[in-house]
């Protein structure tokens, strides 16, 4: 159930992204162009990247309920779910909203504009082959897209069987999730080495992970705390944060529960969850405005090295002797810019890539500084981003303050 | 309620205890005497370090309940006891059985000779006044000893406060313990960084570890969860034993329960940590024996290292030099033992501490080695001990089983 303020949220919180689309696409769009950010970080943003939903990946090992959870929380299948007690799930499927029910091949869908999937090609045929989208119309799906990933199995099993690296590839999604949702099943919890490797590679994104202990009606009160502990106790020594990891008990699917005695508990626990999952839209939101803040300013950076560089370079001859000289010198050069434009050390490009990269270039090529592009993208950071912050929906804000900030 | 099986399992391990002592009074001690153990290690053993009971110690942050706990476990005061919502026990509370009820002070108690504390006199006399017997006839107090503590304050007044080092204290107890229960106030858990000092004050001692989280009847079952998964979050962080840390629920003393709603919870913890309880004093014997086999294995390796420097020793002239030569060429000296003797490199001394002590020696009047009462000591570790440890009771033996062992 919906409330007003929780539709006047939503509506904000995209109002306040398509305007973050267009701040990036008039003001930094231009300035990466000019100074070629693409060659030296990272591609230019597409539509997808400010368009795409919260993203909720869910791992675990093999039958502890991971795609029954996606099919509890739709509350309906969704194409090409396969739930069984065998390792059943054999790809990563993405489960997104759309008008039609229907599957799309891992090829196309990396390929597909309207999604962010297009990094997952480094992963070669053998992992696209194995990737999937399912598309169907869901009220969840409007507001979240859920990542189903196979069960982790046993080292030397996940290494032989799947021709691609499991791993990286969970690292890939986790990196651009906004929660990830590890499950375990309380009626035979193991967690094993193998289980560990996975967390690790969820390492540095220890904020989004949850915890889900599935099937916990199937033991009792007594073995379920045993078994709560023993995960927290496990969980505690591979995560890192002192913040206590957020686990949620019950039993993730719509059969009656086996056991009754924790119902209560149980409905707390999933509300809890629920209400974890309906400030995802809100989070993500602010996450897009922090990356591209980053991103701000380490254009910013490459902008005055770049015009620096070029402003050194003699108009005829001995531009590529001069050129060498600059590569050479370039920690000093870094030093000067750093002074004379007032920057961050910590937004400076790494010093060895930058070199290599350096090298590829005719620096006399390069952009000279524009005051304009420059002032634009610092109005950026001072002003616009500021108000989108201010702009987002607060918690505690009524339907009514929401409708206000959303007129100004 | 103590059942036949039960009563026997005690009756034989205090036989396998006292069977112990006249081991080491017989063939050990004399060997010792010969080589002066006491000078180069530690005071020989007396009789209440054999007759001591298993002793439980009880620690955590001001009003969790530890006093409490004690008085719940006898089922009645003990005598010095004091209950109360400030900071209340101010002093170290041993409490033992007796034929009647009294309270001793601490510098009578640490002379004590039937008691095991004279090694708490280092700590000083403002120690001492803070150190109290509590004597009582009690069924429980024939099988194990309790130590209540002062509750463990923040930081600074933890040191302002108190008159000595409150945790050095903890540390000398938790060696000599066998269990040591951790209580935490469910209502208001509170996992200090003052609390995680005493726990590294436990460290090493990971495997005698119990915590109760007490008053646990005072919050609702969801919020039970997530304080119980927080502590074992918390304490993952800070044990290192991969086993899972045994937490204990529920409310301690005789008041009825406030929340009825986890009440089967609380009885079967109850159940589970009265059984840990009487486990002790089998594990307490074969702590004992442990620790006799590691002393044994230290005297004959000093008694080699002894006769060995003896034996190089000239009858008439150059008597000092040759012994700091000796010195000088210790290294050599343990290494010739070793190979003679087939000895191993872990039983032997400290170099240092060693050539520091051998400085203050005569080695002329080092005893020679004596074969009769080395092989004593050798038929000690490959025979005596071995029976005793076969003769100590067995989980599933029967009482009938026992007798027989008994008898044996
Ligand atoms: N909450 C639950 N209680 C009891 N059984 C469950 C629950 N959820 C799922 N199951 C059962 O567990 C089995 C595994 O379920 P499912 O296929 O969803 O797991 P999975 O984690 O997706 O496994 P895989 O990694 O192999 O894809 C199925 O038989 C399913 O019916
Ligand atoms: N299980 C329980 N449930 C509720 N209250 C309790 C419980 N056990 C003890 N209390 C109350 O908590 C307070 C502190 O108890 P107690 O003096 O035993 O704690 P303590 O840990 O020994 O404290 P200190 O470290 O100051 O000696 C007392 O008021 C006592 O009645
Ligand atoms: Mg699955
Ligand atoms: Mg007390």
């Amino acid at each position: 159930v919906e409330s007003d303020a929780e539709a006047a949220h939503a509506a904000q919180t995209s109002t306040v992204i398509s305007k973050l689309q267009k701040i990036y696409k008039s003001k930094v769009l231009p300035f990466e162009k000019r100074y070629n950010y693409p060659y030296f970080f990272s591609p230019h943003l597409t539509d997808s990247e400010f368009l795409s939903k919260p993203q909720v990946m869910l791992v675990g090992q093999y039958s502890v309920g991971k795609t029954t959870f996606i099919k509890y929380l739709l509350g309906r299948s969704f194409p090409g779910q396969r739930i069984g007690p065998e390792p059943t799930t054999d790809r990563f499927t993405v489960v997104i909203n759309g008008p039609e029910e229907r599957t799309i091949p891992g090829n196309a869908l990396s390929v597909h504009p309207s999604v962010p999937y297009r990094g997952l090609e480094r992963f070669g045929v053998n992992f696209l082959n194995r990737f999937e989208g399912s598309v169907m119309p869901s009220s969840v799906l409007q507001k979240i897209s859920l990542i189903d990933t196979p069960g982790i199995l046993a080292g030397e099993k996940q290494r032989l069987e799947r021709g691609y690296d499991f791993t990286e590839v969970v690292k890939w999604f986790a990196e651009r999730a906004d929660l990830i949702i590890v499950l375990f099943d309380a009626h035979k919890l193991d967690i094993s080495d193998e289980l560990k490797n996975a967390i690790d590679a969820l390492k540095g994104h220890d904020e989004k992970i949850r915890c889900i202990l599935n099937k916990a009606d199937q033991i009792d009160r007594q073995r379920l705390m045993r078994v709560y502990g023993a995960l927290l106790w496990s969980m505690g020594k591979v995560i890192s944060t002192p913040e206590v990891l957020k686990v949620y008990v019950g039993s993730f699917w719509s059969e009656p529960l086996q056991n009754q005695e924790n119902k209560e508990l149980f409905e707390a626990e999933e509300n809890d969850l629920m209400n974890d999952l309906r400030q995802l839209p809100k989070q993500s939101a602010v996450r897009k405005i922090n990356e591209l803040v980053k991103r701000i300013r380490k254009a910013r950076v490459l902008g005055y090295i770049i015009s620096h560089l070029r402003s050194q370079m003699p108009s005829m001859m001995g531009k590529e002797k001069k050129q060498k000289q600059l590569i050479e010198d370039l920690p000093n050069q870094f030093r000067s810019c750093m002074k004379k434009y007032n920057l961050a050390s910590g937004d400076f490009p790494d010093l060895e890539m930058f070199k290599e990269k350096l090298r590829e270039c005719k620096f006399s090529e390069f952009k000279t500084l524009s005051t304009s592009l420059m002032s634009d993208l610092d109005k950026v950071l001072s002003k616009d981003i500021p108000a989108l912050m201010d702009a987002l929906p607060n918690e505690n804000d009524s339907a009514e303050v929401l409708n206000m900030k959303f007129a100004a």
